[in-house]
């Protein structure tokens, strides 16, 4: 790619679906569920052969920061922008558009989130080309859509329009969260895509749709450019909004890059049962495991620790230093839930 | 009680069904389930009214050894003895017999398991004079009746014979592990007692019906007696038996003290359930736990480590440093099976 392609890892946030295994200072994107390498790690090496270290962009939180260092010494220290506050994807991006503009101006972007597993990489890259030139030559906002595998009402799904560029189609519809019926209409017809959160887009294209549909952002934005140094100042202002929400689904510029590459946005610990194959007793895990009778579990343990089970099915078991937990499989995106009580505790010493 | 009485603890075998809490050298009888102290430390204390720290006997294995000295530190050395291996009851208390008669002859002994809880403590003394009181006067050998309190399948209930002197009966029959219906039928009948393990007899009685009815075992024990430095050689050969089955059903000298305390033989992870009050949230256990929408977990966590559930119910969890367990409450039994298959794979450092 040419000087003016910057890629954005959107590293914020720890996870919480993902505690006790991720905790605020070794959030879920330093996990090692990508085949047993960080997930920032391998989105890391998935850029990489698209643009070098300098320019990639790695937006966090300050808690997760330096365990991100760790894992990716290759980003010089600039690479590096610190939201002084979460505020949702909207804002991250918009801070991602701005430093990249002003760093080259002409800048074109693609912003992908750190925590996601996408295999093979070569059909990422062939993806990204295509998306980032779409987005390049008509100034299009490209998201990428993912071939649904399952009738998911968690995700956003989108309605294909017609065929803009090859492997690029309009968007007709975007339909955020379905429920299960819907959902399996969407999969069993054919012309839906999921929403993988991943989007290619020229820095002045995305920043002037921020201007048209969420002024308050571009002000903000605005006086960022104007004066970086006020970022902790302005940011916690910013408005906290998802990019979907606030831009992608309000454009008119809106294009979908048709992705063939499997995805999986590694959402709870259930996830862990897709992503690590099952071991001779069905059950899916990364540690010592003995059960009795049972199978279907997600369990994690620590290096020399052991997991043991007597007719136990479908758990989900982490067993860490100071937490162990332990909850059914379909009730996994509940922990986020712990979090919050613990949060409401003052028990921070564990999140 | 006079200088003839000896107290024996039966402190041998790590207690398998407590894995992972139990472990080989830090077996159930020096864990903290009397209120927060060791049982075998509270077996002491309840003894300890009777007769004193010098003629109390702790019959242990060389793995438990050293965890009991540490929590029985008024026993002199030679208060230990340790058998070479284990060899279930009837050696045991033959063992302890023999040691007590050769130390003042004419003993009389009160056998008693070190890892059962037993309160109130005066309610227990009271029982146990009474019984070797009864020992002492007839010869008897004497088990303690507890009264029982639900249908358990997994004991030995006694048949109530005729009364032989102030609380204390004939037996009229040992039923060992009834069925269910049986058990139920005994426990509507209020003419049955569970028999305790606990046992008051002279050891001459005892050492006489041990010749009567398991002469191999005598054999032993005469040699033992000749030669107690030969310990080593003849205990591993002695027969493997337990006392009930060897000689308690067989004599005619069995009889039953009625026992009124509260009594729980602490048989498995379950038991925590009945010894420990259940928390707010209905949940058992040691330990900080925290769970969304569960409940009657039992639940055992080192200090500073959290337990989280969420829609769990019914499970024992046991976190250790270096295990973790997951079961059914009603399968809470079958952990001896884990730890028989740890030891099929050589996994010692873990038992």
């Amino acid at each position: 790619m040419d000087d003016r392609t910057f890629a954005v890892l959107m590293a914020g946030g720890s996870g919480t679906r993902f505690w006790p295994l991720s905790r605020r200072r070794r959030p879920k994107q330093v996990l090692p569920f990508a085949g047993g390498v960080p997930l920032a790690r391998a989105a890391f090496e998935r850029v990489r052969g698209l643009v070098p270290p300098e320019r990639v962009l790695v937006v966090t939180g300050a808690d997760q920061v330096a365990a991100l260092r760790e894992i990716l010494p290759e980003i010089p220290p600039d690479g590096f922008l610190v939201e002084p506050a979460p505020r949702n994807t909207a804002p991250c991006l918009g801070l991602a558009a701005v430093e990249a503009e002003r760093r080259r101006p002409g800048a074109l972007l693609l912003n992908l989130p750190a925590d996601h597993v996408i295999e093979p990489v070569e059909t990422f890259r062939e993806t990204a080309r295509r998306a980032l030139a779409r987005a390049d030559a008509a100034g299009a906002l490209v998201t990428f859509g993912i071939a649904p595998t399952r009738p998911a009402t968690g995700y956003g799904w989108i309605r294909l329009g017609p065929e803009t560029a090859p492997g690029v189609h309009a968007v007709a519809r975007f339909t955020e969260k379905p429920d299960a019926a819907t959902a399996e209409g969407f999969l069993a017809d054919g012309g839906y895509r999921w929403n993988g959160g991943l989007f290619a887009w020229r820095a002045d294209a995305f920043l002037g749709e921020v201007r048209t549909h969420l002024p308050a952002l571009a002000e903000g934005l605005d006086a960022l450019t104007a004066d970086p140094a006020r970022l902790g100042g302005i940011f916690p202002g910013l408005p906290e909004i998802s990019v979907d929400f606030a831009v992608m689904e309000r454009t008119s510029r809106a294009e979908v890059c048709l992705a063939d590459f499997r995805w999986d946005d590694v959402g709870s610990l259930e996830a862990l049962a897709r992503l690590l194959p099952p071991d001779g007793t069905g059950n899916h895990g990364i540690g010592a495991l003995l059960t009795l009778d049972g199978g279907s579990n997600v369990v994690v343990a620590p290096p020399g620790h052991l997991v043991a089970g007597i007719g136990v099915h479908d758990l989900v078991v982490i067993a860490t230093p100071d937490v162990t937990l332990v909850c059914p499989r379909d009730r996994a995106e509940e922990v986020s839930r712990l979090v919050k009580e613990l949060r409401r505790r003052g028990r921070e010493d564990l999140l």
